[in-house]
């Protein structure tokens, strides 16, 4: 039985993780360019990544790979040539995307182009246009209401050239051929939950699996959301029939429950083992029905692609206040959330690599469990124990096509009791794999 | 999109509505007889309805049509002359189908055909004996209990003799030979909600489908309840296959909530429009299980029928205090509760035309919807609006198998968004129809 | 139909089981033994029972038929040569199945051999070690307790040798070769509602039966737990098949509500069968869900078994506190809580009895009632009387397919109901057997 979570100290491994959320978070990232492409080569420094670079134009279904964004430089300077905003203080400033600028202009000509929260006048916004030329700055609303009627010098130094899109991938080879898709989105700039927490667990749970000999076939991969997913679809579609079961990893930082984001099909594998290791942590937890909107799960699940890929949060995308805002940052994210978001990940991926299918080999009546030393020897008592109870179990659905998972959920018992039971009744020659 | 239900001022229609109800009311109908007829005659003055009369004695599967009843008049006289039940002030005076009688009796022997209800003293009570012959009288309670042992003269002037039950219907041609069925009960004399305002709502559903060239063909039926049900059904059953839906009008001007009772597969089509629609008004309303006890529902719903029909009205038959007594007049039944009868059947009717099927021909993956200006440009932001959320709905689920009902029932939006969105989706050649 | 509940008196009928339990009641029973044998032979006194020896050594699937047990004494006495525990006050005062034990010895010695029940300490526990050899007494805490480190007398004098597994079947023949299976358990030692009442049930059930002429052959087996039952299902396995449903019956004399335990099919007729008729007892009950673990049930719900066969007790094993204790005695069972039970199990088996399928030969609408006199015959009231209703239901369900238990759980009605309305449609000759 692979033991992915026993003797892993969670809590370290959540220092880690926020060590490398850290390190990743000054970079300006954006679904093509320089920001993107550190950021895979910081993560190929710890787990031998593959980096694809898909070129400019290249068809992906229905989108074409775009230009590639860089950014050097941008700000505003007033009538006085204070830089009032600075893209080097914060890259959420400048919208992502934006086309190069250089002018002069009154506020009337720049207030389109500017994007503030009013109800968090604090806080900048995170604000993108990768598919409609334009240009723009995010500013908080303290900012905004604060600017007058001046004259403006506004300068954007980015370029839109032909280059390439970037992602990231590292194939586990497992004793079977089947996959298990994990997947964290890293096109974001300087947003320390939606991002770099799903980024840090994918990359850790990588590492361990890689020392691990699994079962199945891990394929993590790290690429831009929506455009960087669809390319990644598109160039891996000959092997998808492979894919049994998939996690979308994001937003795994925050203190906020745990909350998981079913499949479309609702009861597949990935889903009944997500809610039954959720059901089992001693914590309140979340579940989302699925919808064709969130993160790269609706990817997934589009009817040509049609894979169980369901999609493990912590306070999902848009239910917590400093979402897409400079608020989502280091001190939103803690190491004992990312260790606890680590350790439920890896109780589910435990839970699949042991969820065997077995047969009994005595089907007539219960067999004698106490002659094989694997039952109490006195008779009387009320109750068996949770492992005896577990055996009987077992034996009596055990027909060569439950799952030990559909046997923990009929039982309701833990499903690690249910595994180890099987392992003792396999042992003593009661049942086989199917 | 066939949009039945906007530009029309249910409102106005309900004031028309009431107008015929309080037409119809004084006229003594029964399952056979002339006030059956003269009422179908007028409604043929609104539309072009066609009337069949079906003769004595011709047998309708288990059942035979009756000989036809007609009613001149009916009274009782006390002793000293005076007419004390007098059936030209209400038609509901005489037990319906009453054989004719002419005859003194004293108050024993006239006691077993006399009928009144205790519990509402003022009201006369409507009875009927149609299989089985007998005479009778209906009167208050009140009445009764003023009725002293004195000798009656007792008058019944009717007739049972060879003649034919009439049944009315409207055929509106649709695109598809697919029937939807809208079926009135006509056959109770001067009774308001349970009849007429049935009657009313059919007549208007006829008026509006004809001008509006349905996707389906419509059968508006109009016959006596029970007897006049079989008649239609044993003579139309070759072309009983055709029908792919149909709702029960009845009971629909008295001010309580509406309320569904489901066909006797309860999930069929209609059962999902209608409380599909149901939920989405700002209104409560309750919902019936199918029971082999009511209106014709259950002649549909016979393992030999088979028919997905449903039955729609406002508080159901028996569960007011005033149906099937004379205090179900024009004072029940209210023009704004029928206007909002109407105006759901047109939502249902609205619903079930519009229900499509459509496949999508970019399965993989979500299109881009923002370069064919079907999405916002502007990234970052919460959640998309609902017509957006519409689209990656439909994107997602149509499969070519899953009708748009199936996907707003999903999604948890409203039909009328679902089926918006799919136009659009359709125009700008992403889906097309399955 | 069968009326099997119908002029019996349960009150009567309880206080003859009572009389039985008590009778019953002295005798020292284990799962071989003259005990046993002796028990058997009572029961044979009162129905026609077939008694079956099994040999030592034989093998019943994965067990073997142990040596048989007999035992003349067994006691404890003290140094100053008291008996402080002797086998002829309680016959739980020795570990059942005891090895032969003739020594002396201090209480250090002892001390591993001496059960009590520290929670209840005035009550000796029940335990047993059958297929492990072994020896003990059972003792109450406050005789533990109250012993000192002196030196003991301990005599078992019991023997452990080649012999036979008894158990008793009486098969009563009916109308179909189907059979329904009646199983309690018989191996208990002086505990008298784990055991004694399920064997007087099973008894009077059996003695009703011979005389009830009934549709299907009833298999009434009294046998030792366990090990019984496996030999059983052993020795009968060519058989099996023809088994339709069963219950094991035991607990069934103590005031506690009644409990059904679902078979591990969860709907099969006999799930349904008890559950309709416990919802229409005027009297609370419970329910259990499957488990492998409890009485028999678990052997005939093995995967090579696979028989529908529930347990229906009143206060379940394990759930009350006297359960395995010297405090199962017959102040626990009433005359009163056995004939209720016994009333249960009757209302069961009628309501499976009379379980018919039926197809309308009627089928198209409803046929005409009030013709053939079945349906009142002045219309207009509100409802249907419950016996009117339930022939509707009979007719719009009646397809050849469904049983009549399925339509008395549809239509809300109970199921004796519905039987008697079929009885009505069928002599009417509306209705036919499928």
């Amino acid at each position: 039985m692979l033991s992915l979570e026993q003797n892993i100290d969670t809590n370290a491994l959540g220092e880690r993780m926020y060590g490398l959320a850290k390190r990743l978070y000054p970079i300006c990232r954006s679904i093509t360019g320089n920001g993107l492409r550190e950021t895979l080569r910081i993560l190929q420094g710890e787990i031998p990544l593959q980096l694809h670079e898909v070129p400019t134009g290249t068809q992906v279904f229905d989108w074409v790979v775009p230009r590639e964004w860089n950014i050097r430089d941008a700000y505003i300077k007033n009538s006085r040539g204070e830089k009032i905003v600075n893209f080097h203080e914060h890259n959420l400033h400048v919208l992502n995307y934006s086309t190069p600028v250089r002018a002069r202009m009154r506020l009337g000509d720049l207030r389109p182009h500017l994007f503030s929260l009013p109800e968090k006048p604090e806080w900048i916004p995170y604000r993108t246009s990768y598919f409609n030329e334009n240009w723009g700055f995010c500013v908080s609303h303290q900012q905004l209401e604060s600017m007058t009627d001046d004259e403006y010098e506004v300068v954007i130094d980015s370029s839109l050239e032909s280059g390439a899109l970037t992602y990231g991938e590292l194939t586990i080879p497992g004793q079977s051929e089947e996959q298990i898709l994990l997947f964290a989105h890293c096109c974001h700039p300087s947003l320390a939950n939606d991002n770099l927490s799903g980024i840090a667990t994918v990359l850790e749970l990588a590492r361990l699996l890689s020392s691990a000999s699994p079962k199945y076939t891990y394929r993590c991969v790290f690429a831009p959301g929506t455009i960087g997913c669809i390319t990644w679809l598109s160039q891996n579609r000959a092997e998808l029939h492979k894919v049994k079961s998939g996690l979308v990893a994001a937003v795994l930082g925050d203190p906020g429950q745990m909350t998981y984001k079913k499949t479309v099909f609702g009861d597949s594998l990935i889903d009944r083992a997500s809610l039954h290791v959720l059901e089992g942590k001693d914590a309140q937890f979340g579940t989302l029905e699925f919808s064709p909107y969130g993160y790269d799960e609706r990817q997934f699940a589009s009817p040509g692609i049609n894979l169980p890929v369901g999609r493990l949060t912590r306070t999902p995308n848009g239910a917590y206040p400093e979402y897409h805002t400079s608020a989502d940052n280091l001190d939103l994210i803690t190491p004992a959330a990312l260790g606890d978001s680590m350790a439920t990940y890896l109780s589910i991926l435990a839970l699949i690599e042991n969820n065997l299918v077995y047969q009994t080999k005595l089907p007539y009546c219960e067999p004698q469990l106490g002659r094989r030393g694997l039952y109490k020897t006195i008779g009387g008592y009320g109750n068996p124990k949770e492992g005896e109870l577990a055996m009987l179990w077992i034996l009596n659905q055990s027909d060569g096509r439950r799952d030990l998972l559909a046997i923990a959920e009929r039982a309701k018992l833990p499903f690690h009791v249910i595994a180890q039971a099987a392992v003792e009744l396999s042992s003593a020659g009661i049942i086989e794999e199917a």
